[in-house]
């Protein structure tokens, strides 16, 4: 039962296109072109816009006031009935066909009116920019609650001491919430982003009709008002060609996902036994179906392979945008599937990661037990230097002095007096006041350090940021 | 209703995994992490692959005669619930579970055998290299349908002169077969590389276990032979977390892909009116909602648009890939959304688009009327090599034997003979014997080029690839 | 003989680490590792910031006055030298060893102690970021150009009409300087974006050290003043490790690219001979080494191309973040090739562009002659409209007026007044004040469309923004 | 003095086109178009085409054979000028223009009868597969010397036993050898897919002319013979638009970087002090500028990382070809670039990373150390299953054990034999009959698993592919 074969839009065929045409789709055609599998999720977008451009078309003069009324009521009706799943296995080309089907359904040839001036080339752009603006709020909410996720460990890890790692390898000793902060203020930039990606989807292009600007003279500004948008689009041709905003959000949430990529990947190799800083909840692991004793951190690969989907979504839509003319071409259908599979991947890995943040364990007397005093070279560094040594003399000193210790099989601390005194004559001395891991940690108290005060400020100023 | 949340696989509560867990996991992080809704699509595979195991498990003892023929039976019944529909919407982990808690409803606790020796991690990589198999087949027949469809419109347009384009620009007269040949071969190289894919899906990873092969000596030799492949795993770290595979099957596709946007793309070209090249039947023209006059090629446009979709679906695969360890890690999981998304995506295309050029209709006039004659130029550069002017000297008279004619308003054969003579003394002999532009054609008659012998065999080798 | 080689850096065995080695780096390794010729790109922001480096270790009081300005004095000779041309070929690791070694060549031992508190990965982070502030404004210069470019055309285009076109169809008429306009527009929203990544990048990392936060306590607020930037980092593991500033900078240039490649698109359409719309300058256009007539685009070719590698090398970064721990890797090395190949590419397509853009001339006559009458369509549905019929309907007599007219083998205003009436009894009338291609274009007059009025606002609107 | 600003080609002006222009290209266009200094590389390949193009010229009767004779002499000559450094710093368009400009300084106005019936089209893309032929070869040459360094240190490392991982966690015990084997047989898949493009770059382009066929009858099997090409291209304007070549080497060596990056990858962990597991030799480890007692495995990033960049020059070359009509566009030029830096970059990890795995040491006693008893929950299920108990309730029983075990904090093979038989009264047998490791490694028998006669034959069988 098709709708869209008949030979024009009517009562009992409705379709938005026609009467040029001798004959309708054939089924191959049908199979690549319809899209209402993937932009149904727009209607309550389309339906908000249409009621908008009721009352602009209302405003304009198209119609009277009984009709605003009819069609105003016909929407209401229509939303009631795709919330109750009228759109489901429709055989619509599209979500704006389907609504305007149904409305045709409900009010009859009134319904011919709403598409007065219209395209659907400014109405799927508009619709698409009302999804982003809800879908940019999702998704700040959910970078929000991993930022809290992460500063309740950070605070409760204050005072937990392990290595730093660069390039994998024991570096400096630091705070467990130390780390934890590290993949807490990348999510200040992707707010930051988002926001940016917000100004960006929030300027109206309806009223641009197909390429050329509407026909009928509209009050764009009261239309961008009445749906919550603070600009309109300054060029109709570009208007609806335009997807630099769905690429912008793209590659928005492409950058949160590279951040839980990170933090799952960093976690992964916590979580390893040999590692072992941290326990997954139960909740948070799974099993094996062979070995019975393992406890997987799946959240986590899958928050770090989920990086790639979403990137490769980003990737798809930049290269769809490649070389094409300004204007609609059919080629930006694409846009959505990816929109739509980008944000929903980061959705809900955000939130499973939040999860898993917050229910993780960590194990102190594990991070202190790898802790190694080669991580105090820096430190036996920094007070050579500051006898006057310049510093590229100290670590040349500190390196003989670790080879030295790896030579006898300890640590550098470990070595006998006699044996720093021959490396050098200042470090006897300076190995005497050389102190602890805590001590090493709190002499790094420039802003950004790893001393407890100038932690506490991060989680402070986090605080602010991602509430409590 | 899940069956993940009870402590033991069982009648009644059903999971893989468990006994190490004191909870099952939270609603979070199922979202993430289960993936039925993507491999459910892989349950004949998952049963075929089973059914093969429990020969294996037979052959090496595990199982007596009748324990298999119950098995058997069981799976025979399991595929016929999931035929209809017993999957949809399950709350399994993924389509190995929910096969198996079938199984355990249909012939009991006996059910748990079957994961004897077997991980999911060999399983799953069974499971979709047969799916591969299948995939690469039917992609084969799409690319030889579209074959055909170019080899019919080039035989019936072999005759047809048009502009050939090199830069977007009329360069030299060729024929219109000759133009659509240009796409087929791109497809013969499709061909091989689907070929290629398939040699490197048909190696059976079954036997591997989870990481180290199965704790059972099968015989895994026989196991690939039951199903179809020719080699079997050398290793089986390797072979669990191997997915080159894929990646291969992707290329494939992706390139298949991308010719599909050339032929998309190029055609979009002549359709346009300004060339008007060609006609595309109604039921591969689609219309507009506002404009009635419109009939547009978005079967075209998303020909050349789904490339970027594929593409993207192979850049996530191989970005996931990158930096991995060998063995299983739960990123792999990425895998079949793109696979199966890429798969689907060329075939649908393919397959529209082989009915778009089948039902086009050239209009060999407007290929004629643009046709200018400075397409002949190469030609008179030609004609005066013969005569013994170094070739790049003759480039020379005819760049201003052409810019004397643009001066003049009108092209190179219509300027008066002393003109000719003015620009080279011997052009008015060689603008003598110039002759048409099918004698342009056919000059280039070596292998590959424009003349109607060399185009009529390219059209027979092609018949026997593509069949008639 | 490598500076490398030594066991310490001294007046003749200069390099930065080797204490803990007994044996130098292989060459393969070198090969590998060494990215100087990559770096050494960076030298003027690395003697910058090692300048600012020396104030506040004199500020800290790590060195006396004498020290400062022996120091300050060795690396403005340092400088000269590279100037010079001291860093080609040179053998050292990156550029941070080739200003150090040259320090020490300088001043002696002294320079030893300018790394005192810093890492390299607290200033290859601090070089880059500057290094981007300075790329960054390059590039909006080089926007800003090409949008001066288009507005110039498109104020001598304005009153030329021209097809608009949607899905590569003739669609409505519109105005030449509309089309350009459509290509300035992205140009702003670029850059917007330029702006956002230039805030990301002015933020200091400098004295975070390795990834603990430098062990001298120096004052970052005044760091950041002296070089300019107006933030300072807040965790010093995640500066030395956060590349979201060069993923930032890379999506601003993608975004640039792409829409460079959109106007290169439009315009090698609007380029051929069938469309004739404009002609490149010579000093623009390439010629052929076979076809002596031929005028090629490749400049808007490349344009067209370059956004598939700049969009690559955004992959390339991207791909590379995914899947890090907080705090450096060396895989973080590969941002620079990327960066500088894009900013690179970026600016020199957008200035020959601009180039080409400046210096084409249209070809009204042609622009005229290709205008068909069914754009009026659009025109008649409204006029239709305005005497009450719905638009839809209305949209499906104007489809049955077009199938009319090409039966009859012309233009829908070319038809009998009694053909007209036989379609629709209203068509007479509304046919008789259709009007000419002007008049449709001036009855879009809403904010966006194509009236005279409305497109010389946005020509004002960018003049404002690019300059005249 | 540019050679492109003449008006013709000639002794003193050579240029490859020009007639038809008035004017050269401007500064920034030459910025934008020159491709010089990349395509510069392929000056022997040019010469090599060439040299067989004048033989094919001569057989054709288009140069007699004191030309054939005078043009091979004069090649050569160029070729000696090339070698000592003519081309560096040219103003050329691009190589071809380079070798003909120096061709015509050789022997003057003949020179200008070497392109008779060849274009830069042809010329290009058969300069381009000779590339490919001989970066085919050295890459498998690179990837071979790996496959060695691997085998070395598996039959060094047969005996040594460590945990094999899923998911970043110990899962089952493993050989060493088994463990790097299983990164050398993705080399093997390597092998063949260099093999793969090595057949399709083996096609031979030339005399396709610009896209219609050479204009001259020349014998293409020949010049096939000739250059080494196994097949001719069968249509002109497919062959002078194919770039699948190019796709398929870049496919083939980013699979090569991501083999790399997952060894890379999985080194990484081993190496970091708490895993322990092995040592990088000093000539394959770096320093730190800033902490002295640090060695990082920055070969071992840059291979992880450089798959990031290998995956991007690929993605650039698919991207570009996305829409691209057939025959050539100069959008094409971007293959190169992309071409050579991958090529350049596997070769030179490759080589980088063979020798890092040639010098390493693995340390057994960490291996050793870190093996929990838990990696043997498996053998305890499979000997539940030897005294029939289903699989499933066995993986149940184990997983109690292992629960039990963890609570009692030790292992399970250390709990009191009436705990075992308070969680199964079969588990103190079971257990009894458990033993080593070893043990269990030999256990897993079959092909592909880790006993040491199934790891002995991967290693005969890898000999047989990478040689000894």
């Amino acid at each position: 039962m098709s709708g869209r074969r008949g030979p024009d839009r009517g009562p009992d065929s409705p379709r938005m296109w026609g009467g040029v045409f001798e004959q309708g789709p054939s089924e191959a055609m049908k199979a690549l072109n319809d899209s209402l599998p993937v932009d149904l999720r727009l209607w309550r977008q389309d339906i908000r816009g249409s009621r908008a451009w009721v009352g602009a078309l209302r405003a304009a003069g198209i119609l009277d006031p009984d009709e605003e009324s009819v069609l105003l009521d016909g929407l209401d009706r229509v939303a009631r009935r795709l919330e109750a799943g009228a759109g489901v296995g429709a055989d619509d080309e599209d979500v704006h066909g389907l609504v305007e089907r149904l409305l045709y359904d409900e009010v009859g040839p009134l319904a011919g009116k709403l598409h007065t001036g219209r395209s659907r080339n400014d109405q799927v752009v508009t619709d698409l920019r009302l999804w982003c603006l809800g879908a940019l709020e999702d998704t700040g909410s959910a970078v929000r609650g991993l930022g809290r996720a992460l500063l309740a460990q950070a605070r409760a890890g204050l005072d937990l001491l392990l290595p730093g790692y660069t390039h994998g390898q024991q570096a400096q000793p630091v705070r467990w919430g130390y780390v934890l902060l590290a993949h807490a203020w990348p999510l200040v930039r992707d707010l930051r982003r988002l926001e940016g990606a917000r100004q960006a989807c929030a300027v109206l292009p309806l009223g641009s009709g197909a390429l050329a600007g509407s026909g009928v003279r509209v009050d764009r500004v009261a239309l961008a008002e009445a749906l919550g948008f603070s600009e309109v689009t300054e060029n109709a041709l570009d208007a609806t060609g335009d997807r630099d905003f769905v690429a912008e959000v793209l590659f928005a949430v492409t950058m949160i996902a590279l951040h839980l990529s990170r933090l799952g990947g960093e976690l992964i190799i916590y979580n390893a036994s040999e590692f072992g800083f941290l326990r997954l909840a139960d909740a948070y692991a799974t099993g094996s179906s062979l070995m019975p004793q393992k406890r997987n951190p799946d959240v986590l690969e899958l928050a770090r392979g989920k990086g790639g989907r979403v990137l490769a979504d980003l990737v798809a839509v930049l290269t769809v945008l490649r070389g094409l003319p300004a204007g609609y071409s059919k080629d930006l259908q694409e846009d959505k599937t990816h929109l739509f599979d980008a944000v929903d991947t980061v959705l809900v890995t955000t939130t499973a990661l939040a999860g898993a943040v917050e229910t993780l364990t960590p194990v102190p007397e594990r991070m202190l037990a790898v802790l190694e005093d080669a991580l105090l070279a820096t430190d036996v560094a920094d007070l050579l230097v500051g006898r006057g040594v310049p510093f590229r003399e100290a670590h040349g000193i500190v390196g003989r002095l670790v080879r030295r210790a790896e030579a006898e099989g300890g640590g550098i601390t470990e070595l006998e007096p006699d044996v720093w005194a021959d490396v050098h004559p200042m470090l006897p001395d300076v190995m005497g006041g050389l102190g602890t891991f805590e001590a090493s940690v709190e002499r790094r108290s420039v802003t950004g350090g790893t001393a407890r005060r100038a932690v506490l400020d991060q989680i402070e100023a986090l605080e602010g940021i991602f509430g409590v």
